[in-house]
């Protein structure tokens, strides 16, 4: 059965969302998080990094949230209900989204989520690169969804999970206003039963 | 024919690395940034993002460095000279690797970037993130190359690109020792024909 190593609170609900979407059986290992909002020893034995998430399958020890989405779609998707649609181009714009989330909107959320942990930060130049970063990343998205229902039109894939997990951390950093309309987007992605499921097993 | 958005000095490199390595024609549109760092608005008429690396192929505008790669790879990589392994144990660590520079190695890298470029900042905390989170980093590229001339062995593959650029920042940010070992495999990785014609044509 396929092992997820999870720490809590961070990115490998990516992972959990994914598994429960495609109905797959899994067990779930969870980590904790020390003082400083760091991973502990214990999740190196899972992996040299002590990063999560960190999957077992196969005999194979797999990490990054998008390596181990495209494992698990090539192996047990073989419906095709999360992966990439079949013409060029929207295959292109579904691999674009699956790397967007961690290639381009993570880091301005980082810097953001940092500074909020750091009272004495004083960082004025940092601040301003995260906002105006962020706000890029959310127009960005804003424009690309526009009466879609999901990135890729109406089906849900894979790449809404990333996405949603980081609009989602915008909100929480008070990024995202309650009125944006990506907050209808997010809720339409959150009310799932995958993503209730995926966040209860893994303690919210 | 392909075009190319490059925005110097960037991740974009990456791209016409790649595609210097696959030995295919292609036309440069260089940018060049503010005196703040960030791209200008007439990046902004390739891709919404303002953002580079942006390619345009086959009627398709494509972004994010990891999508560009898997789009040409999967386009024009009919040899598989830069692709993944065959046996499903090395596809996994391709994989992994290429999401690897951005989705992981990336985030301290740019935090250090922006505290350099701020003298004024006090954030003894996101300083300590990053340089730990960097450390980490090296640690694991140094022990995961081992021996090896590659990431993946004898073979150059893709992710040997961003990984090169990603060791290649933390150097120019002192975050790298000149008798560090990985040094030994930037200068193996950067002394390609491939790797200099891309810094020539893209002006370094």
């Amino acid at each position: 059965m396929i092992l997820v190593h999870h720490l809590r609170v961070g990115r490998s609900v990516f992972t959990v969302w994914l598994l429960e979407e495609l109905g797959l059986e899994y067990e779930l290992k969870i980590y904790v998080r020390d003082e400083n909002g760091r991973a502990q020893d214990d999740l190196k034995q899972a992996h040299p990094l002590g990063k999560s998430p960190v999957i077992e399958d196969q005999g194979m020890v797999i990490a990054e949230s998008g390596a181990i989405a495209s494992y698990l779609l090539d192996t047990y998707d073989t419906d095709n209900l999360l992966g990439a649609p079949d013409d060029p181009a929207g295959r292109v714009a579904w691999t674009q989204w699956l790397h967007y989330a961690e290639g381009s909107m993570f880091a301005p959320l980082l810097i953001k989520l940092l500074l909020s942990r750091d009272p004495s930060a004083n960082a004025p130049r940092m601040q301003g690169f995260a906002d105006k970063d962020l706000a890029l990343h959310l127009a960005y998205v804003r424009d690309q969804l526009g009466e879609k229902t999901f990135l890729l039109g109406d089906r849900f894939t894979a790449p809404d999970i990333g996405v949603s997990f980081m609009l989602n951390m915008a909100k929480q950093l008070g990024g995202l206003d309650e009125d944006d309309p990506l907050v209808g987007y997010l809720g339409r992605t959150m009310s799932r039963p995958a993503f209730k499921r995926a966040w209860e097993r893994t303690g919210g």
